[in-house]
């Protein structure tokens, strides 16, 4: 067998629906295995595991290495996100660990396996390029946002750390402290901490709500309005263009028309 | 009474308003009667509930009877969703119980007939198909969060299982947990508990708060917009189609009118 | 000095923008007042604030008296919603009580003098009774959750009566509970509880959730697209009617005119 | 170097990206100084800080001196907000201070030095203010929702200050237990506290609850519409004019010159 028909015989096996079913079946699989491995179960089952572990590592790689092969150009293979994420997934889950340190992280390795069912459902991916699309456009608030948590945690830090070091010891924890606060989680226990000793820190924490949660509904209501203009965009550019229907610029043309027949019948 | 004369008389009977209001009325009955038996309350009236509730199961018998007499093709009275639900719900209720476990199934049972007003009252049925029909839209989304759930239950339990193995024995009550994480319910009890043991798993925490709220969110959105364009949609079909306003094809097809008539003329 | 005097100097004083500020100012007085009555204040601060409180309600009767004056058709005068509050308000404010038990009425009474800011301020009751308008429209939706709130309270207070009857005892005290569910107040605490002695009960509170969270995320969108809409047939109209800019009827009409003008002189 | 070389210079500095771009990094450097004084640090370093902190206030005073010699209209400089936001933190840092307590007020003002990063970039300054310019939309419903709150409060303080004086003891008291049970927090704890008491106040937190939601997501259907208007507008706007496609009005100019050219010629 030679390369081209290597090639075209990768081709085919790639773009084959029920190979890629095949490959949806065994990330199952695998993500099964991986819920199974966190329950108490005896030894037999949890060496059975362990050889199915590595038959759905070689399906992977042999699976990589089709869609490789299937590559035409081979340089673009690796241009491409998801399969640079395919690729050291598979290659982490081959390396054979003794060291019970190392195990650790070939046990999460084998977690992340899960996620190639995005690489793999072109909906899923769809969906996760969407999300990550808007992710620039809130820049700027998340900037905003950033500092408000910065000043109010330096000033937290500031007075409250002598009232209980463990909520506002330094800037980083009282800035999980102000998350604390703004996801409303027993919040008013770490008011009324600080109002014992300064009673009016709960303009503090009041100024701190209304901020942040308007902050943050401007945050939404700006995908909100971004979403809907693109929508609105690409709804107007459809009816434009691939409608037949004519335009207010044909009825122009066409009276154009009219008056040029009229000036020389006239 | 001939079978022609039954149907026709059953079909003025399920159109009649009056009778369709004497059955939403003897379902609030009904279901007033399952509220006034949590309370605790006197033998001679619970006596006179269960004579009240084998009333409540013969009208409900009467009624789907007339309704099954009335449908023309009898084939097609148990292809709609909510005839086999109403017939389901009597068929049970009438088996007569001694055994006290099952006892218990046909107190669930006649709860669940207040769902009857669901079946009976149009506007509450269309809107239960609305909210079923937008489901499948979310399907993906769904889909995503749940990997996100999935692959956070699977860390979490691979490395806080011994910390609490309450909270995060095995995945699947990672996954509640995780839940419960994600509804804002005393998460930083969990995570303070973990911190302790590994201080960077305030990392875990935000990140999948982070994840699920964007993902959250993104769900919300796709709602709104697929809903405000089908209302968009609708408008703008009634706009074209209703009215008999002209349209822009309209005043090119009077234009086309005028030219011809001048060319004859000219 | 007649009664004709009388009304037009009623409706004078009525129409006069500083006597409309006068009784704003009043109102604002008066929902002091009964701040500083929760404080603990010296006895004769108190017995002033007792004088002054008796100077508002006369200085409200004498505003109601002038209001009820200067409208020209009595009747219509206890048509209108807001003065009947109003009127209600200030003839129990008049009665004298002694009674320690009526005294307490008689205070609440007073606090909902500051409703009458709402019934002064024109935008402020504009805001109120565009709130009222939305109400109906969720008719159905809060029909339908009452439902799931009730079947789920059935069933609740069926299964978990004996696990905590505080929380479960009977339907109204289960509703009150599965409300603080839906706020996420505790609800693990509640749900641990049940999963003690019933393991699976953990999908009765996710259910419930979803259901919940479901109808409610229904509802806010029927809103915003029922307002949105709103604004847009609004929008719509006023640019149809308003603006002098000629429509596609208008340009129709030309193109006839031109048509009949060739026709003639054909 | 007179007056007008120096202007000219401070000019371009001003509007020197490179310059821009060195004051964002010593805001930065400023606001990392700032989370470092809030851990132990060894006494070297701290003092090392304070050097530093003196550079940046120099850095500061340097650059709004060049803003100020650069601005043509010297009394047009003080006239916007950030400015005399600039000049103010600057100015207070200069004030040397030995004094513990004023210290403390001058470690809090270099906290502040972190905003000056809106002052700076104009893309948060412009988020800032489309922000402010939001505010007033709100008034009334901020007004309604108040006004909810106090008569809650009233009526709160004068049943409950009995059951439980650190929650209910005066008005305000109440009122920040009220913005606690709005944002759902253990506010089951304050209800049963006083249902143990009074039976019937499950009521009083429901309504409440109720009201503020709905008042609050008015605020937010308020909010979406208004920007979505403005959205439209502008959408509108530049449509109709940058567009150089012929509009309806268009047309009918060309129908009416059709019109009169037939009349000529006829």
């Amino acid at each position: 067998m030679n390369a081209q028909t290597l090639q075209q015989f990768s081709i085919a096996l790639r773009n084959n629906k029920l190979f890629e079913l095949f490959v949806v079946a065994v990330i199952i699989l695998s993500a099964l295995l991986i819920g199974a491995k966190t329950y108490a179960i005896p030894v037999p089952v949890l060496n059975a595991i362990v050889y199915m572990d590595w038959l759905i590592t070689f399906i992977f790689l042999f699976e990589i290495t089709v869609r490789f092969i299937a590559e035409e150009q081979k340089k673009r293979f690796f241009t491409k996100a998801w399969n640079i994420f395919d690729t050291l997934i598979v290659v982490v889950s081959l390396i054979p660990i003794e060291d019970s340190e190392l195990a650790f992280v070939g046990r999460l390795v084998r977690i992340f396996r899960v996620l190639r069912m995005v690489s793999i459902v072109p909906e899923l991916r769809m969906l996760l390029n969407s999300l990550l699309k808007a992710m620039p456009q809130l820049g700027y608030v998340v900037l905003l946002m950033f500092i408000i948590f910065y000043i109010y945690a330096a000033i937290g830090s500031t007075i409250f750390a002598n009232v209980n070091p463990v909520l506002w010891g330094d800037i980083s924890i009282s800035m999980l402290t102000l998350f604390r606060v703004m996801t409303f989680e027993d919040w008013t226990d770490v008011m009324y901490e600080t109002m014992a000793v300064y009673p009016l820190s709960w303009a503090y924490y009041l100024t701190f709500i209304f901020l942040t949660a308007f902050a943050f509904l401007n945050m939404v209501i700006g995908i909100v309005v971004s979403v809907l203009e693109e929508e609105h965009a690409k709804e107007k550019a459809e009816a434009d263009l691939a409608s037949g229907k004519p335009t207010i610029e044909d009825l122009s043309r066409q009276l154009e028309e009219l008056k040029s027949m009229i000036r020389e019948r006239g």
